[in-house]
């Protein structure tokens, strides 16, 4: 399909938008539940957001670090990759921008390296848990069978758990932007986009190559 | 169908009956659940209260601003909607009486604006829950595939929790209704009223004009 | 089938055999994890394990109550029954018995009356609680669609953390006569057969002849 | 199929390395979120890793004991289940290894016996969670319609919460065995080996012989 006529189908236009609105509603669910002062709490929320927006909105990535990993192994077109990064990245800023006037207090809102780590190894947690979502997101996609809300959903669960500690758990270089912009907070801001966008090429790679049902050492070498 | 024939048919009143009772339930365990100082407990018991209700009951709405969103897309003849309301309503109040009498403490079962915030954050974050709660209704009822209560009860306790520290989450009239009439607590009450319908008409046409398989500028412009 | 061909079936041992093996899984479960001080920790892991034995065991009912709504509307014969019956129980002594063994501190294994509360109220949340939950099972059981385990563990859960504050959340009254006859504490005790099976029987008796879909005016007064 | 044909064929290799990033993923995940100090994170975290990982690498064992119990029960080529093994460990030292790195304070990796019993409870509660977790792997491996990883996840959760205040809940001997080789600390290290195979055998028998659906007298005396 030319640019051009990709630019004027109505689905296009449709798939962006349900990209900054499945955004804006995951970034808006994990600042709100990030007021409550229990590492539970965000975690759960965002991840069952996760699970429904991608029953609601007919799986939305809702996440730079996965588009990027399916622009890298050639699941998405250069024009609409570019076009739902961009959207996530609106949708973002405009729940960080909504969650500051409707918090009651704005310092929980952005992700931090934890005060008794380093930088580095906030980052090793990043990649860790978003390879393990976007293997899941590869390998559901894959699957007619397996429940694509519920992977998704529980992987961020865990992999928000798991990193929560050291990272904040974003995984989402967009949840972190958004805030970043509207507090003007960007201490070690390139964690949340190197970690999430290196383990999700990282991810995406590993599946297309290795683990998915079609790979093979032909593949790999092409 | 005429009106005297819907009245007439048994299947309209064991739906209505279904509605008082899924709305009984679900305010019962939310009431009960509120009991216990942790905004994780209230939460989950009604968001798996909600899902379990939708596979029992036959998919219940159990919530006036959802009926009200149904009413608005044409979904919902006048006289179900309105006898469906009024069942909710009345399932609610049945609920916080019984709720009142078996609580040991009933300062917990009112839905209150947060004292640190304002009336209007508190409807806002009502808008945005109910918003991405009925979408996801909406679309699961036209999806075949995905899990109903499932999705609906994620939708739910993310809901709970992002709106949760700003206006208690209650995303439901009913739910907030019952517990006022019972205690005589009336305060900024209208918050949620405005709010979830609000958030679940907009979320209802959003769905139908826009990200519906069915949607199209001609229906829009309809 | 005669009670001697029952008897002398492969079938029937088995089964009594799943529901004892359930039952004293579900009771463990819940006492090992009633030693963390935690609402939610025991809610989970019952309603977790009930899921996950009704995918294991082949939907074992591991519930006298829920044993006797089947019995009350005729979907089980009384020899099944009284034998199932038997075999709860038995699990459940055995189950209380090893965590009497294994446990450090046997005081939180009892269910009972809050303090702050009266054993009417109580029995009223276990009638309520019970009731929710046995209208899941009778659902679930009629609908393929819907994935079981999911819905019988949310209804635990959300019974358990709803009924929890006031009389622990026991719906099961193996679960409670465990407990009782290993450490003897057998106070209020009757609110734990009284309630659950009364909630049951209500349940049954509603699904059967009100919201199952070949019920009719008929069989109600059949 | 030969012992040389095995080795040759890329469907074996593939195999191999899932489990090892299968159990690195499910050992980062678990000691990730151990460094939160509440029973419910690792919990949460570890089941919801291993439901996940369920869907997304085909079905990995990542647990030592259940490949025991698989090779007991024949369903597992000697050859095929020693490379599992070797893999399993290979992918929990790495997990440990890289965690000990990343994590602020080593001392929450490593699964004890709780200081207030003994070696033997730990050993109980080992055998009784495990137990609960493989019967159900090997019934839902037989079950198509059961949603493979909500029902391993829920097991896991449950039984991590059950024997959690004991034992630690490992369920899993190669989760045990990497933190143990980074840290030096070997403290009743045999339980996490014996308790969790122990426990997996007993299930696989149990099943095979007498709840799966083919399992007859003659099955069990052959």
């Amino acid at each position: 399909m030319a640019i051009g006529e990709e630019l004027h189908s109505g689905c296009f236009w449709r798939e962006v938008l349900a990209e900054a609105v499945a955004t804006l509603i995951f970034t808006g669910v994990v600042l709100g539940a990030s007021a409550v002062p229990s590492p539970l709490v965000p975690a759960l929320a965002g991840g069952l957001a996760a699970g429904t927006l991608s029953c609601a909105l007919g799986a939305p990535q809702a996440n730079p670090a996965l588009t990027l990993a399916l622009l890298c192994t050639h699941k998405l077109s250069a024009l609409r990759g570019a076009a739902v990064l961009l959207a996530q990245c609106a949708g973002a800023v405009l729940a960080a921008t909504a969650a500051r006037l409707a918090l009651l207090d704005d310092t929980g809102m952005v992700t931090r390296v934890s005060a008794a780590g380093t930088a580095g190894q906030a980052l090793c947690w990043e990649i860790f848990a978003t390879f393990q979502l976007v293997l899941t997101t590869f390998a559901t996609a894959n699957h007619e069978t397996v429940p694509t809300g519920l992977a998704l959903g529980s992987a961020v669960i865990a992999g928000t758990l798991a990193a929560g500690p050291f990272s904040g758990g974003s995984m989402n270089p967009a949840r972190s932007l958004g805030p970043a912009i509207v507090t003007g907070i960007w201490d070690d801001h390139w964690v949340y986009w190197v970690g999430p966008v290196l383990g999700a090429v990282l991810a995406g790679l590993c599946y297309e190559f290795i683990f998915a049902p079609g790979a093979s050492r032909e593949k790999l070498c092409a």
